[in-house]
């Protein structure tokens, strides 16, 4: 099954590199039972305007805290690969606040974050998709879905990595048919209104940061100490997000 | 009433700029319906342990993105504050991350992201408080309620500001007798496990970065668009977060 996902992102026109890093994330989030992001997408990828196998994200600005990426034409899978590659290498000395422009589509926020979280570092990663979450007053829809990753590291190995999207379903559900169109509300039923503050507090920060189109800020932080563990004893049984 | 409150708070012990910080908040608190983080709160005050109404907060670090801040004994308003206050003083030049230990209690949070934002800085805020959520599916509380706060500057003058505690309701409505301790549990009904999910990242989150004790992490960031008067022209009547 690997081969023939990789055989089939190849056959849209992306090179070894793009296609091992998509054929990655869609492979894992299969695996990882959010199919509404996983082998569906692959077929998915060839309905989108403008798709530009060969075209590669670009730095336009890196200092010590800050760092400033920019699409590019790049599918948001492969910016969002190229900006976590970029942390790993090079990771900042405290924290980093990195802001990419038409970052899209993003995939499972928490695949990036883990990365980050594996190798050490602090993370939380949020991204901006079209509109689709209304007020659960009525109107028309005014935010994405909308993700919030928050990834952690853990001397046991296994980081604690939260990845919380905003809708009672996501739109991948929609499309993988395991959701309908109307329940792309805010989660959260009597107080969906909490969940539709963050879709849009979120959006408004991403909008702000990246200027235009759909985009992401990622947070990434170095620990000063290792809180996880000693949360994982304490949980007993209980899952902690990302287990 | 307002010369009472204050004069209660000064009757704690604190000074006159700790007094008018701490009213400030208190009163708006108290006006926008949050009452359970307003008046309540000041008798309340005088029950903590080891309330040190002279103990004032002390900035550890201070480089263009990354500020290290200790409460020092403060109470977490005051922590809060004197971080806003050099936040407006000297603003990143692109973004800044703020951690601070020993930030206890906070308040509502979009209380000062909104200053930020008023002043022109995106926001997001986020702070710890003592372990009261449990997973939805049971075992011993495992985080705080820690809200999360988004604030985005408007051309209009209006900022959007999302503030939203991870609990069904808030310690404050249970010490302002508005909610019960049962009803302290993530929010979100039957996707619950989602509120619980952020809870828990944004807590591990802060502990990570802040070492020990209930501490904050604060993102501000300069704007490079205007997006929130266009989001309220489409939003028409419905109500936006923070109006």
């Amino acid at each position: 099954m690997e081969d023939d996902v990789r055989k089939r992102i190849r056959g849209l026109g992306f090179g070894e590199d793009a296609t091992e890093v998509l054929a990655g994330h869609f492979l894992d989030a299969e695996a990882r039972g959010r199919t509404g992001h996983g082998l569906t997408r692959v077929d998915w990828l060839s309905t989108l305007p403008g798709l530009h196998p060969e075209a590669e994200p670009k730095r336009l600005l890196a200092e010590p805290g800050y760092e400033r990426w920019e699409g590019n034409g790049a599918l948001g899978y492969l910016t969002l690969d190229a900006i976590v590659r970029s942390q790993l290498e090079t990771p900042p000395e405290r924290s980093r606040v990195i802001v990419a422009s038409h970052c899209f589509p993003t995939g499972v926020l928490g695949y990036w974050t883990r990365q980050l979280a594996e190798a050490g570092l602090a993370a939380a990663l949020t991204a901006t998709s079209p509109a689709r979450l209304a007020s659960p007053d009525g109107g028309p829809p005014l935010a994405g879905t909308n993700p919030l990753s928050i990834a952690v590291p853990s001397s046991d190995g296994r980081p604690l990595v939260a990845d919380v999207s905003m809708g009672k379903v996501t739109h991948g559900d929609v499309l993988a048919g395991n959701a309908t169109p109307a329940e792309l509300v805010p989660f959260g039923g009597q107080q969906a209104h909490k969940a539709f503050a963050l879709a849009v507090g979120l959006q408004l920060f991403v909008d702000a940061l990246v200027g235009e189109g759909h985009g992401a800020v990622l947070v990434v932080a170095r620990p000063e100490a290792d809180p996880v563990p000693a949360l994982r004893k304490r949980a007993g049984r209980i899952r902690l997000p990302g287990d």
